[in-house]
């Protein structure tokens, strides 16, 4: 078992991911600062396991207080701020410090400090217990589905699933999205092998996928993403599953650059294309993948790879971080509340 | 203009691919063993390329020769023989060689020896010329063939097109095939920008296409391979054109990995999808796709990207180096010798 955060004696543990798969560096902290720069440095990433780090930044801040109570408003207010300046645009990290400051609000008039502490920890554990059973009832949804969309090929054998970017343990810090589903089918005996492709520019399939996939011992290898259309053509993959950022009302769904190549190599070749996201991740204000606005990020994502520059700064990349896969697409999309298939209507 | 290669006052010249574009090294040699090296190690790589500079490197061989003429034909032999080997998968490398050796069985009773080395000279020079005069006719015909199928939006602006790999002057020592044709497209004003997919895992589009891109001042930006589907959603490629290594009598297509995941998502978006490459590459053997056979490749290309390790050695990679399309998915095939659309009958 990867122990991508865990909370333990008042103390936060969690895993560098920047050096994955070379380097594991497990890191132990009581100074929520610490918390603070594993989020900003993407040491920590994926949007579930921000959130979750960043509740136990909140409780870590809270406990290590020393001051008296009258100064511990503006401290908590600063340092909250702090932690929500780490990552600006993940959306779970805010969630997860408005439920803290909920409680620091209900609880403060009346609780001691070591009582208040308490209290946001508690919280900060909820947080993270509640997207551990997030992943598992998506991930037993899921298999239900994987079970009666592959019954035919699984009359006479396991299954080869691609999938894209990482969507697993340390994305979510639990069982995962995707990956939760693939590991739920791999128990119940239903995988041959997984297929990862490795996700450019930030390889996050060849190096974290890759290295969860190694840990759990599940057979797998990686691809380049640009031949997921070949090993379809081959017979080599059965079907596809990947996570996604943002959900439009109609079904179309955002997700990591590359998804929606993939998404059309399956139509084209008639094998299932399947969505595993939380629910929460349904934006009931966007009715159609058309409104999605797409992140561009610096070139220098694909020019320079591990820090190895491949190619000079003054080439010009265009760099977008997500694409859209149209709900036409995608055969089922798989929530933590159930599953939905085409016609999406949510 | 860049000079891939170039023979003058009896010297091969050549530019080493390998540390571009970080660094231009353009090598100057009588040696006809430092060619041979230079096709070994990929400082020279491209199918016609590889072609132009084995008929150089035997023409070397032959003019630095020093003993008697009783001598000459077992120096010859292995001489050719180590040509050979430095890549025995490259057909043009074999067709380049036997032209060579043709010429010397000829000459070879007649002929003193400098009468003989000018023969072969003669004919390496035959091969490269040839070889520059085919990309020359392939790109006017491609030229035509873009004027009519783009004519609706030529009316109003000019086109983004994208390539995959390296199909330039880098891989032909001519204009090159799909490359060439988007240099004809541009002198004549047609091309507002070009759209390089940066080609995982040896990055060609990112290293090699974009710079010559560059040196020709042609607009252009180096995407993801997995990103050429978000493009054509947001309208921003109008078409695609890529080389090809081998050609099926029923017109599907083999070429480097990731080309039919381009081909799809063109396909899906109604966008033109072209292959230009010499009329040789249409293997008359070859009546389908299915019979083509597809290289794979040891799993460090993906792992171990321009010298740097990104995951470690265990990690299972399948890598196969091409991919084929079919016809279906195929609007134009542009050859030295005419263009061709759908149904494909060679």
């Amino acid at each position: 078992m990867i122990h991508a955060v865990s909370f333990q004696h008042g103390r936060l543990g969690y895993l560098d991911q920047r050096f994955l798969p070379l380097k594991e560096n497990y890191i132990d902290t009581k100074d929520y600062l610490t918390a603070v720069d594993a989020i900003k440095t993407l040491a920590v990433r994926g949007a579930p396991l921000i959130g979750i780090v960043a509740g136990y930044a909140v409780s870590l801040a809270a406990s290590g207080y020393k001051g008296k109570k009258k100064n511990f408003k503006p401290f908590f207010t600063k340092a909250v701020a702090e932690i929500e300046a780490s990552r600006p645009t993940a959306v779970n990290l805010f969630f997860a410090t408005a439920r803290m400051k909920k409680v620091f609000r209900k609880h403060f008039a009346a609780m001691d400090l070591p009582q208040l502490a308490e209290a946001l920890r508690t919280e900060a554990l909820v947080i993270h217990t509640e997207e551990v059973l997030r992943c598992e009832h998506l991930a037993a949804g899921g298999l239900k589905l994987f079970e009666r969309t592959f019954k035919t090929i699984l009359k006479t054998r396991k299954l080869r699933i691609l999938t894209h970017c990482n969507t697993g343990t340390l994305a979510t810090g639990g069982l995962g999205t995707a990956l939760g589903v693939i590991r739920a089918a791999w128990q119940r005996g239903l995988i041959e092998k997984v297929i990862a492709s490795e996700t450019r520019p930030l390889l996050q399939g060849l190096r974290l996928t890759a290295w969860e996939l190694e840990h759990d011992n599940i057979p797998f290898e990686v691809i380049a993403d640009g031949a997921s259309g070949l090993l379809m053509q081959r017979g080599e993959i059965d079907g596809v599953i990947t996570g996604a950022d943002r959900i439009a009302t109609n079904g179309d769904s955002a997700n990591k650059i590359g998804t929606f190549n993939h998404a059309m190599a399956a139509f084209a070749h008639r094998k299932p294309f399947f969505i595993a996201a939380p629910v929460s991740t349904i934006d009931r204000a966007i009715h159609s993948g058309t409104q999605i606005p797409i992140e561009t990020r610096g070139g220098d994502e694909l020019k320079v790879i591990f820090g190895r520059r491949v190619a000079p700064e003054r080439i010009p990349v265009s760099n977008f971080a997500f694409d859209v896969t149209p709900a036409k697409f995608i055969t089922g999309i798989i929530t933590d509340t159930g599953t939905f298939k085409k016609p999406y209507k949510f």
